[in-house]
């Protein structure tokens, strides 16, 4: 029995003492940096005495950028450290343990650049397969490099920000001249998010990415489907994802997916050095999409083909740095089964097979008020569950004009 | 006559009291927010008493930061009264010369969002031709909206940084399968950039430049010509760029040009409204691009069919904000003649006609140990020119692997 009195806090719930995710927490007193124990946040300013001066120092503020500057050495004594206190039966002294239900999140870091990459062979195959049928689904560089892109840092909001439908251009099939207004195919990319943190540092290798990747969050990139082909063309994906992309408030370290690791895929051909890995960083996360509270599709990231150090190495090959508060994205998750899709475009394939939710009402692309979350889990130690924070989001009209 | 003696510090010459630019210079107590004055920096922070407590607070330090946050009203403020503080024959008691040639600068702010545009006309038909030889070089969508992407901007540096030749994946024409290495095509590409401050807004209106762009500055965004054509399908060119992009330290303020103002080429057909200037905001820029000290191309920025006011309002139409710290490029400035191209891509035919040094050395990419600078200047009130500080950078040989 530990301190913590709340029945969510065990080895068998997602947030037992094997997860112990990061986040910032709106309290009384401002923002403030806390851990999750079940179904409370516990805030660390509180610890001063039990985490000592040095570790107290870049947790004891209402952001987590000290935190991912502090580096790999910090994070592992810290979590050694906080694992301790929040499994004895001793209360610290100022100790508070506020109900996760009844505060706001905030975004816990400041996000740097967001990478966002495309590394489902599924999801690339099946958007390959509509936008381009007489063509192979797969592009020639797909199977030698994880393809990616940059997103806009600046709009990446905190899970529970509502997301505003966007306006643009599209161009609708037929006709000569684009039209403007909100967009009509409104849609979701259920993804895996890596913050980074550390030392700058550029040609990371792939056995080197618990130096620069912090933690894991889930993300929803959101995608208006209308507005993007008919941007897209030669530069990549800009205003069909710039508006909005959403993350989840608690960051599960990278150090509680150590029993989740498994071997991603095996490639097609022989990669680059810099992309071969010796203890690969697949990861066996569980993720789950809900629409209006129907789980509408269950991806499994086992089979991304670019594991995150790939994504990392590849990313900074070429000499560009990763700095702290960097943030890459897998790709929208997508599985071999039609149940495992991560987006409405490949689960209603392109509009054409509506989903039916619970209550009977059908859908294609979102409308407004709908409500998309997305969950996530992975194997921990000893039989446990490691958790990932829920990354949720309500759809809004858009602006009048 | 002024206090400031220096010759270079007239209406005829690039920094003049009509220009005026903002930069930081490492000085002897540490990085200094200054103004140029002819061929000396002059530091802010030994003003206060000319600038007054407030407009002295946001240039104080060692960043400019402060001072993009601090909006449209204080930066016309604090250019009327440096202009009065400079041009008075009395000389203010904290006020220190620094010639420029003697001191670094530094990357002035905190790159927030870079954005990269595509906006000359000839630029994209050329490439079009040299890569897409069958179709008609522009793509649908390009007479419709700025096209443009996200780069990385924790590669942004200041001039005069040192560029590593990036490695990366290529794929030879003919070879089935890609090769690694450093990069054979080098290039550059002349740019004007556009840094944003002002409070964080959505769909910013083309009449509404003035409070989110403070200024102007040459870019040179570095692309690896072997790189890109591998990796950028579908998402757009990713690592083909993100090993650097050279911004100018000195930072032009945008109401330096209200004389520079001209009409862009008129579109091929009617704009969505959102894109519409009553009164546009296409800037009579001359660029100058010299190789080891050659000039090799004059690029016209009157030719870019899209103006900055445009690129913003796209930018930001689909509910995106645009923050302090955003930095948004032209895209490539290339006119129609071929003394007037803006790449080595383009001034040497993709390589097949190399260009010829003084000296008589011949260049098709950059190799290292080139030097290459871009220079530019545009028409002032009464007669004047408006300067741009220059953007230079070196290459140096790839990482030894």
């Amino acid at each position: 029995m530990t301190w913590i009195d709340d029945p969510a806090f065990g080895p068998d719930r997602p947030f037992g003492p094997q997860t112990l995710p990061y986040g910032v927490l709106e309290t009384d007193s401002g923002p403030a940096v806390c851990v999750r124990v079940g179904d409370h946040a516990l805030p660390l300013r509180g610890l001063a005495p039990e985490l000592g001066a040095e570790l107290a120092g870049v947790v004891s503020g209402g952001s987590l950028d000290p935190l991912l500057a502090a580096g790999n050495t910090q994070w592992t004594a810290l979590r050694a450290r906080i694992a301790e206190v929040v499994t004895s039966d001793r209360r610290p002294d100022g100790a508070e343990l506020l109900p996760v239900d009844e505060h706001r999140m905030l975004l816990g870091f400041t996000v740097a650049d967001y990478v966002d990459f495309y590394s489902s062979r599924h999801h690339a195959e099946n958007v390959g397969r509509m936008f381009r049928p007489d063509s192979e689904p797969l592009l020639p560089n797909w199977t030698h490099l994880p393809v990616g892109y940059h997103g806009r840092a600046g709009t990446v909001v905190v899970s529970g920000t509502d997301v505003v439908r966007p306006d643009g251009q599209s161009r609708p099939p037929g006709d000569e001249m684009p039209s403007f207004g909100p967009s009509k195919r409104l849609d979701i990319e259920a993804e895996v998010g890596f913050v980074c943190g550390g030392a700058p540092t550029s040609r990371v290798g792939t056995a080197e990415i618990a130096d620069h990747v912090f933690g894991v969050a889930l993300v929803n990139d959101w995608s208006a489907r209308d507005i993007q082909p008919w941007e897209y063309q030669p530069l990549g994906p800009h205003l069909a994802k710039s508006f909005a992309t959403s993350i989840a408030g608690w960051i599960t370290p990278l150090a509680a997916f150590v029993d989740a690791r498994v071997e991603p895929p095996k490639p097609d051909h022989a990669l680059q050095d810099y992309l071969v890995e010796k203890e690969p960083w697949g990861l066996d996360l569980h993720l789950e999409v809900r629409c209006n509270g129907t789980p509408v599709s269950r991806p499994e990231f086992r089979y991304m083909s670019w594991s995150p150090a790939q994504q990392l190495a590849h990313m900074t090959v070429n000499g560009a740095t990763v700095r702290p508060g960097d943030l890459f994205a897998s790709g929208t998750v997508s599985g071999p089964d039609q149940d495992q899709y991560g987006s409405l475009l490949e689960l209603t394939w392109a509009g054409k097979e509506p989903l039916v939710l619970d209550g009977g009402e059908q859908r294609t692309f979102l409308e407004d008020g709908d409500t998309v979350t997305v969950v996530g889990h992975a194997p921990g130690p000893d039989g446990s569950v490691v958790g990932l924070g829920a990354v949720t989001g309500t759809i809004v009209a858009a602006e009048p004009r």
